[in-house]
């Protein structure tokens, strides 16, 4: 396995593959891998020849107020979880390297990224568009995977790949969860075990939902309300940033449940930020 | 030689050149093409394998206000210079191809966006950045050539460029004038021949600038003003947008005169905007 830490190093990685005529997989993540990464790297070495693994904890894409500095890393786990699931590469820059200077350019997508996520953390999906544009650039991978965990972010960065015609699928993983249904994430760390015990709610509130609207169909603005409700009595201790019931493509919020829709939810637990979502079709 | 419309036949023949190691050469215009674009077929073809000029008006570089559906068009005699010149393929897109829905997704480059041209036209090189991203995506050149005429523009897309790692070199090269001076551009064709008679006061004020700060490197305060006057007195049908000296990398507007710096203006001739630039050294 290739461990680039450079770009020249990278560059010079990928030359070699690509005029062997070989496919490319591109995994980005921010590290601490886990299971719902691991499944990524599963995806692309399935279906390309040499699957590039990027490990980044990208600056510009958390506010100040964020947990940048304390965002998990484990770097050395990380490495052999890559080279078990068949990375043929490993790029972990350092933030030096990837913004060698003040960063003036931006990549953004306008109405999908104020949306959900967006509106309480401005900028960020600016700060995610603009990365993964740079680790396009810089592996020129055929598929780009993601997890279906950050649904929005999926949507936008697919939507960023058509508009500016990136020669690049972007492909989404589905959600991987701990038996109890909570979704995998770096940030699950966070958790204190009071928490924990109270974070499989999130999941068990979506499944309640989407058994509601096979049977009866409810108007989305009651399907928010037994969410939150729900929430309210089984994760007390979280505070809920959002619930939407959202169409699929656009991001815009749906009044009924007669079609398909993703139920998306931000719930705060002290300093962990937990997402879910689930795609509910009648 | 190839004539693409679509992106499909484009990237057909962008691959097969790519598969037999060809490099490729990015000439992008707006079409209308003058000796200012065949300089750069010229410099492509002598430093690339197979160069494709794009001929592409761009609607998002346009404000509303400005002159999009009156840009002049000449798609015949495009043709036969581009093959004159040593064009491999030219991609000539409508703006349904380029554009086929809302177009979400833009690129833009913060600081050096703001200076210049960009104070009056806002939006413009967000407009630039985009649809070159989007060139450079489709046609994945080793080279882009670009005129100097647009200097703005030119810093700012190696700019971008390097920000995002694109695969990409930004080659610049020299205004090509008319005979009396005056930097050829598309926008001439909108001078009357009064205006025309005028226009060449731009750069023989620039060059009057020269030749003072190679003599006495006078404030840059100075320079304006010498050169504000000059276009008064040789050029009263102009209205003059902007003249200043600024860094050549930052744009940043500069002082004194005892180091590199661009000289920069814009005039506006009745519906025509002209600019041009000289680097100056004392």
């Amino acid at each position: 396995m290739i461990l680039a830490e450079t770009i020249l190093d990278l560059r010079q990685a990928v030359r070699v593959v690509r005029a062997a005529g070989e496919t490319i997989g591109l995994v980005p993540t921010m590290g601490a891998l886990h299971a719902g990464h691991t499944s990524l790297i599963d995806a692309a070495a399935g279906e390309c020849d040499f699957v590039v693994v990027t490990i980044f904890v990208n600056p510009i894409q958390f506010a100040p107020t964020e947990d940048f500095a304390d965002y998990p890393r484990a770097p050395v786990a990380d490495l052999a979880l890559c080279e078990q699931h068949g990375a043929a590469a490993i790029f972990a820059p350092g933030v030096e390297e990837m913004f060698p200077r003040q960063n003036e350019t931006s990549v953004s997508v306008a109405h999908l990224s104020e949306k959900l996520c967006g509106r309480s953390r401005p900028g960020h999906f600016t700060g995610v568009c603009t990365v993964v544009a740079k680790l396009f650039n810089l592996v020129q991978p055929d598929r780009a995977y993601f997890g279906a965990k950050d649904y929005q972010q999926a949507v936008i960065l697919r939507r960023m790949a058509e508009d500016l015609n990136f020669p690049v699928e972007v492909v989404t993983c589905p959600i991987v969860r701990e038996p109890d249904g909570l979704a995998i994430s770096s940030r699950n760390a966070y958790l204190t075990q009071e928490q924990r015990l109270q974070a499989p709610a999130l999941y068990a509130a979506l499944r309640h939902a989407q058994a509601w609207v096979r049977r009866e169909t409810p108007a989305a603005a009651e399907v928010i309300q037994a969410i939150r409700a729900d929430l309210a009595e089984h994760a007390p201790l979280g505070e809920v940033d959002y619930v939407q019931l959202v169409d699929p493509e656009t991001l815009e919020d749906v009044e009924t449940t007669d079609r398909p829709v993703v139920t998306a939810l931000a719930v705060r637990f002290g300093k962990a930020r937990l997402i879910d979502n689930l795609r509910i079709e009648p």
